[in-house]
C-alpha cells in the first residue's frame, strides 16, 4: 500500500524522545481542515483557524503536550512552531499548519521542540519509512501507527492519523492528515472533507469525550485530474479506515465494534441510532464480556431519540462472515449461546439492526469497555 | 427519621426470593407521575400512562424482570398485576400503579407473582420495618435500601427508591415512590413533581443509559394543608437525597461525585455544564484514581455546549469541608498534590466550578467509574 510520503512533492520525518515527539510534513498544496467543536480550543487549533488560507507548504506537529488551556503564551508558542518551519522553507508562517497532542494545561517546552526540529528537518524524505517515522512521532497512547491509502482514478488519497479515544488519558486528541495529488479547488476540498469526516471520524466513539485538539487536515498537491465521485469515494474510504483503526486501538479495547442500522426512516436517524448503540457503556461492557445482551441494545435504541418500536431485527456478525440472528421482527430467537460463542471467537463484532421503518442506513464505529480502559485512565497521573 | 409507612393511611410490605421480589403499598390518594423518555417503554410504564387518572389506591412492584420488550402479553401481565391488588382492595384496576425492574425481554412468571402476592398482602403493615421490607423487595443491583423523608410544615414528604444506574446490568431501572399527607390538587402535584425530578433524578448520572422502566410516582393522601413553597422545598429535598443515594450506590462506585457550576449565564447552562462533567468517563476514572486531572474537567466544560472561556475557577472539596483550589480565573495554582490527598481521604467529592459569566448556578450528581463497574456489567450473563 502506498503512503502519503509516496505522493509526488511530499516529504516527511519524525522523532520521538520518551513522551515527546515531533513530526514534519513538507508539501505544497491547497488545504481544507475540520476542527474540534469543543469551546475550549487548543492554541494550534486557534492558530490554524486564524492563519490558514487555502494554500499551505508544510505541517509541524508535536506530541506529549496539547498546548491547550495555555492562554496567550500558548498561542505565541504555536506561532513559534510555524515560524520555525516557515523560515526554513522561505514561506510566510500562515502557510504552515500546526498541531499538538498530549497533556492539557502546560506550556510547551519550545527549547526541546527546536532541538528535535533540527534532527527531523535534516532527515525529511519520501517513502514508507519516512511516513512511518512521522506516524510514530505523533502517537500518544496509540499502540500502533495509523496509515491508509486509496486510489481515485490516477490519483492517490493517503492519510495518517493518531488517536486512541476522542480524548485520550489527559492527552488530548485525534489528529488526521490526509494528502492527495488530485486536483480540486480548496472550496471543493473543504466540502468533501466535511462530508467524509461526518461519516467516519464523527461516528467513531471510544469514550464520548471530545478533545480540545481534534483536527483533520486535507492537502491537495493538485497534480492529477480525477472525477469528483471517485475522489469523494476514496476520501471516505481513507477516513473510514483510519477511524476504524482508532476504534480498534481504543484505550484498553479488545474488540472493534461496528454498528450498522438499516431500515431507518432517514439517514440522520440511522446514524444517530448507530452512534447511540456504539456509545452505550452497557453495550460496550457486554461486548467485552462476550455477552449477547440484546436488551441493552434495545434500550440504547429506545433512548437514541429515533423512531423505533418493538419490531426490530437484530444480528451479530463476526469478521469471518458468520451471522447469528437474535431478534426477528421483535421476537427473540433464543440463539444467545450461539451469539456468545461468535463473540468469543472474534476481535471484530458487527451489530446489525433493522428498524423496519424505511430504507435509510447508517453506521458507527466503537470498541468494548474493559478493565484496561479504567486502568489506563485512573492510573495515569498528572 | 420517619418513613413513608409512617404516613397515616399508608401500609406496605415486600418479600424477595433470590432475584425476584414483590412489594405492595396500599395508599388512597391523588397521584402524579413522571416516566422514562425512552421510546421503548416497558409494559408497566405504558400501563400506568394509559390507566392512572389522578386517583390511586395502591402500588404493586416486582423486581427481577423488567416486563420490557414483551409485547401485548407483557401489557396483559402488567394489567394482571393491577387486577390482583385491585380485586382485594375492591377498587377498579385503573386505580393501581404497576412497576417492574429487572431483565429486559422476558415474560413475567405470573404464577410466582401470585404466590408472593399472598404472603405480601397478608403482612401489609405500617412503620419502619414495613417500609424497609418494601424497599428491599424492589432492589436489583442496589447494595442498600433507599429511604428518605422531610417535613413540610405539619406535613411529611417521604420517599423510597431503587436504582444503581440509569440502567443497571441488563436490569432496567430507577424507580422512586414518594408519599405525602400534604393536600394539593393532582395537577399541582404533577407540576411540582416534574420540577423536583428535573433538579434531582434527571441530573444524576451513573452510566448515561436511560432505562425502559424509569418511573417516579408521587401520592398525596391530602390530610394536611401546607404552603406550596414549603412543600416544594421538602419534595426537592427528598428527591435530591434519594438521587444522591443512587449515585453513591452506582454500580461499582467508590465515591459520590457532586458537581456544582456557578457563575453561568443562565440556569440551563449551569445544569448542562455540571451534567457534562458528571458524565465524562475521563473525569469519572480520574476521580476513581484520586487524580485531580483538571484538564479533563476543562475539556468536558468545553464540549458541554455552554458559554465558557479560559477564565475558569475550579475547587475540589471533600465531605468534611476541606477545599483545594486548582484554577484561579484560568491560572493553575499547582496544588495538584494537595488535591490528590483530599481525593484519597474522602468518599464524597465536590467539584466546584465558577465560569465567571453570570449569576446562575446548577449541579449534578454522579460517581466514579471503576473496575467493578466493568466487572458487574461484563460478567453479568443473560
Amino acid at each position: 500500500m502506498k503512503t502519503f510520503a509516496d505522493i509526488e512533492g511530499v516529504k516527511c520525518w519524525g522523532v520521538k524522545e520518551g513522551k515527546n515527539g515531533l513530526g514534519i510534513v513538507v508539501c505544497k498544496g491547497r488545504v481544507a481542515a475540520v476542527y474540534t467543536t469543543n469551546r475550549i480550543k487548543a492554541a494550534p487549533v486557534r492558530y490554524n483557524m486564524e492563519s490558514l488560507k487555502g494554500e499551505i507548504e508544510g505541517i509541524i506537529v508535536n506530541s506529549g503536550n496539547a498546548n491547550a488551556f495555555t492562554g496567550r503564551k500558548g498561542l505565541e508558542n504555536a506561532k513559534k512552531m510555524a515560524v520555525l518551519l516557515a523560515s526554513r522553507l522561505g514561506c510566510s508562517y500562515d502557510r504552515i499548519a500546526v498541531a499538538s497532542t498530549g497533556v492539557i494545561g502546560r506550556q510547551l517546552d519550545t527549547g526541546l521542540i527546536e532541538k528535535m526540529f533540527e534532527e527531523v528537518y535534516s532527515k525529511l524524505s519520501t517513502g514508507k519509512e519516512a511516513a512511518e517515522a512521522f506516524a510514530r512521532a505523533i502517537m500518544t497512547t496509540d499502540s500502533f501507527p495509523k496509515l491508509y491509502s486509496a486510489g481515485a482514478g490516477d490519483a492517490v488519497v493517503a492519510g495518517v492519523a493518531k488517536g486512541a479515544g476522542m480524548i485520550a488519558p489527559n492527552m488530548a486528541t485525534m489528529l488526521a492528515f490526509i494528502f492527495t495529488d488530485a486536483d480540486f479547488e480548496a472550496e471543493e476540498l473543504q466540502k468533501m472533507l466535511k462530508e467524509a469526516v461526518d461519516r467516519s471520524f464523527n461516528v467513531t466513539v471510544v469514550d464520548g469525550d471530545t478533545s480540545t485538539n481534534d483536527m483533520v487536515i486535507l492537502i491537495s498537491t493538485g497534480k492529477k485530474r480525477v472525477g469528483k465521485d471517485a475522489f469523494q469515494h476514496a476520501l471516505l474510504e481513507v477516513c473510514v479506515n483510519l477511524a476504524k483503526m482508532m476504534a480498534r486501538d481504543g484505550e484498553g479495547a479488545t474488540k472493534l465494534m461496528e454498528v450498522v442500522v438499516k431500515g431507518a426512516r432517514n439517514e440522520e436517524d440511522a446514524f444517530k441510532a448507530a452512534k447511540a448503540i456504539a456509545s452505550s457503556l452497557l453495550v460496550k461492557t457486554a461486548v467485552f464480556g462476550n455477552d449477547p445482551n440484546w436488551g441493552r441494545i434495545i434500550a440504547a435504541l429506545g433512548y437514541s431519540g429515533v423512531d423505533v418500536d418493538e419490531t426490530i431485527t437484530l444480528d451479530f456478525a463476526s469478521a469471518d462472515g458468520r451471522t447469528v440472528r437474535l431478534l426477528e421482527r421483535g421476537v427473540a430467537t433464543g440463539e444467545e449461546n450461539e451469539a456468545a460463542e461468535l463473540l468469543r471467537g472474534t476481535q471484530e463484532i458487527r451489530i446489525v439492526v433493522n428498524l423496519h421503518k424505511g430504507e435509510a442506513e447508517g453506521y458507527a464505529f466503537g470498541c468494548d469497555l474493559t478493565y484496561d480502559y479504567v486502568r489506563i485512565n485512573a492510573e495515569y497521573t498528572t
